[in-house]
Order: C-alpha cells, then structure tokens, then sequence
C-alpha cells in the first residue's frame, strides 16, 4: 500500500477504428472503475491510430510519465496488429516466441478444424521479458513488460486481461464517491458550491449537468479518500442547496438513484 | 482545398467525470465522422482532468502539431470549468466580456425567472480574439481562437456548435469507407490480406473481429481517398475471400448489411 500519493495510470487506446468513429470505446470506462478499486487513478488517456512510430513514442512517454499505462488493441494476428512490436521497441528488448502459448494455440486451431500458420503464431510472441496475461476467452494472452500492460481491444478479452493485470497493481488509497442531483442550474448554484470546494480542499467536487425530459438537471459529484469526510460534505452541500431552495437527491455515482436516501 | 496532403485533427476531451468512468465519452465518434465530411481526419485524442496545468500544456502542445483541435468539456458556470482560462493562458490572451452574449444570457436568465450573477456570466468571457460558435441550445456560445475549437461537452450543445465549427475548416480530400464482413477467423485470413495491403499502400486495411451470438466474426474495412480504387480493391479482397472458403458480404462501415449488394 503506497499511502501518501496517488498512483496513477495512462491508458492508451489503439486504433484506427476508434479514430475513424465506426467503433466506440467501451474499455475506458471499465478500466477506470477497476483501477479505482484498486487504488490507482486513471489520469489520462489517449486514442492513437496504428502508426508504429506513435505507438512507440507515445508508449515511452507515457511509461516514463505514469506508474503503470495500459493499451488495448492491436494484438491480434493481422497485418494491422502492431502493438506488440512497437512495444518491444520502445523497450529496445527483441519478440520471443512462447513454446507453451504456441502448442496451446495450436491445439485450439486444430480443435477447430483450422491450420496453424505465422500470422497466428505471432500471438504466441511477445517482447522478451513479459509475463503473461492469460486468456480464458480465446487463448492468445496479454502481458505485462515492467510497468505498461497489453491488452486485448474485444471487450470481452480484455475484461479476462483486465482481471489478471490487477494482481500486479501497488495501489494507493481507494478513492470514494458520494452523489447528489438537483433541481436547480449550474448558474444558481456555482457561487456557493465554489466556496464549498474551496473550504475542503482534499475533496473534488465536480457538477455534470445533463439534458434531460424535464430539461437540464445536475449531478453533483464528490470524490475522495476520506469517507467520513465525504459524508459531512454531502450533508453540508445538501443543506445548502435547500438554502437555496432546491430539492437535493441522494444517488448513486452513475447517476441512479441511491437505494437508501 | 488542400489536396496533397491530409489534414489532421486532434480532440481534447476535458474532464475527470470520463476519466472516472462515470460518464461514457459520445463525442468523439460524431466529431470524427463530421470532420471526415469536412475532408479532415481525426488522429489523435486525448482524455485529461479538470487541472490547470495539464490543459494549459495539452492545448499548446496539440495546437503546435495538428491542424485543428477540438475540445469538449469544462465551459460551464462552476468552479470545475476551467477551460476557457486555460486556453487563455496557453494561448498568452486575457479574458474579455462579450456584451451580446452577457446581453441574451441575462434575458433568458430572467426569462427562466433566475437571477443572474457573476457565476453565469463567465458563459459570456472568451479569450481576447476568439469567434464564437453559436449555442441555439442554451445561448452560451463556444468558440474559436487560432486553430482550436472550444466546445461544450453535454453532446446535444456539442453538435449545434461543431456545425458552426465545421464551417470554418479547410480541409482535404474525403476519407470513404468500403467494408465487408467475413465467416473466416483473422488468422485465416491474415496472411493474404497482408499481401493485398501490401499491394495497395494508399488505402488503410484494417481487420476489426467481434464477438458475436455466432463467434467471432470480422470486418474489413478499407478506408481511402479514390472510391474507384476501393470499389476495386473491395472486389480483390471477396474473391480472395472466396477463394479461403469464405463467404463475404457487404457492410457499410458501421458494420450494419449494406443496402445494396
């Protein structure tokens, strides 16, 4: 447990078809909420296309920059997955071919009524000195080379990647959310709410407005480590959005309402 | 028309409500499919906190290497809207008040039986130089300064902005898509449709798997400047296809059946 600061990560998206639109990302949100868990912040990330020379120089930045970076996308066995390589040459290290990966890839291509060939075994390389994460979905794994993860882009495979990568993370403090929607405007509220904030400087407090049927409503977020303190600071806002005639709601971070008000 | 050469775009999403995985960013794909329209191709994204010094830096460094930068996100009235003092800073211009606009956003204020105070009318302060972007929504506008595009993050507000945004682009030949969809697993196909890549270097080949009810399935997509030559290219690759064993089928790039055959 690393007590005293935040641990952060950078999660890098790979992927022409994020960029293009055709594909909307559904691993940031995930990874965030399973980062938090763990005591680890996800503190930027960045969607990249499948250029080798900006997977390899965005991968050394962000390493350099962040405790621990994950990617998704771009290992599987086309000529359009290049993670892995850009990997190994941002850490200057050469592919190695995996002998246990390979022989079980090739029982599962047999199993299938498929022929092993090189474009599937390059899923059974990776660059010297990673360790593996394994893949209960379809076999050809991720892996962790010293502090960036490599990840699957299918959701589903990235989940099972997702999962096995956690045990490799030192996190710091769990930050936790409460959540408060209001009937008023950002534009009623912000004054008071910005002296809010500046009294509890270790709480952020953020306000998400959000279109609704009944028009604009807002959610009031507050995060920190500090649970108790949250709680306080919940009841406070409360009272001061009755003060300003508003009806405050309990809710849960997502935005439903909270199973007990 | 810029015709020699492509002209890119890099999008800013601002705000710790994404990078928590509370809110799932909608933006970027109608941002990346509009700007394609306008002949200008999304590269780059990045996803940053609500923190002075990160937005400062971002905006600088992404305005110094693409073409155009869009940001989404923090140009509300609460204390957590910082955007339009950090584009001030990065771009070295103070912030000044826009008559109009503090003129109509009074009125609807009051129209809506609020008051008005200081809070809302920093919806009306702009960077020193900035064009605004017309807000048919909610009145407070985004805006333009040099190269960079300053929109609201809640996605019904974004839209009617980016059309005001797109109006001022100057870009290159449009990007069109040609897809198929195939029952052969990527590592069947890899080898040859590296083959094919490697033959046409000016169209993009990308290999996009899903899991389905069925498996897995793959989308072809071949993305490009010259339709004829992706009409050709597309036909190259079905009997390539047959020719596996496979039984290729038309999609549109969202990977929905092609209309026609």
């Amino acid at each position: 447990m690393v007590e005293d600061r935040t641990v952060t990560a950078c999660l890098i998206i790979i992927g022409n078809e994020i960029l293009s639109g055709r594909t909307q990302d559904k691993n940031l949100a995930h990874i965030a909420k399973g980062l938090n868990d763990a005591g680890v912040r996800l503190v930027h990330a960045r969607v990249i296309p499948d250029v080798r020379d900006t997977i390899v120089s965005t991968v050394n930045e962000c390493r350099a920059a962040y405790d621990y970076v994950f990617t998704t996308g771009g290992i599987g066995p086309t000529h359009d997955d290049i993670t892995s390589e850009c990997v190994a040459e941002a850490f200057g290290v050469r592919m190695v071919r995996d002998p246990h990966i390979a022989k079980l890839m090739e029982e599962r291509t047999r199993a299938r009524g498929q022929e092993m060939n090189e474009a599937r075994l390059r899923m059974a390389t990776f660059p010297e000195g990673a360790e593996l994460l394994p893949n209960e979905i379809s076999v050809a794994p991720g892996y962790r080379i010293g502090n960036v993860f490599v990840m699957a882009g299918i959701p589903s495979v990235m989940h099972v990647m997702f999962e096995h990568a956690k045990r490799h993370l030192e996190g710091g403090r769990r930050v936790e959310a409460r959540s408060v929607t209001i009937d008023l405007g950002e534009g009623t509220i912000a004054e008071p709410l910005a002296m809010l904030q500046a009294r509890y400087r270790e709480i952020d407090i953020g306000s998400y407005p959000r279109m609704g049927t009944g028009g604009f409503r807002v959610s009031l977020v507050m995060r920190g480590t500090d649970g108790a303190l949250l709680d306080r600071v919940r009841e406070e806002l409360k009272q001061m959005l009755r003060d300003l005639g508003g009806n405050p709601v309990d809710e849960d971070v997502e935005g439903a309402p909270a199973a007990a008000g």
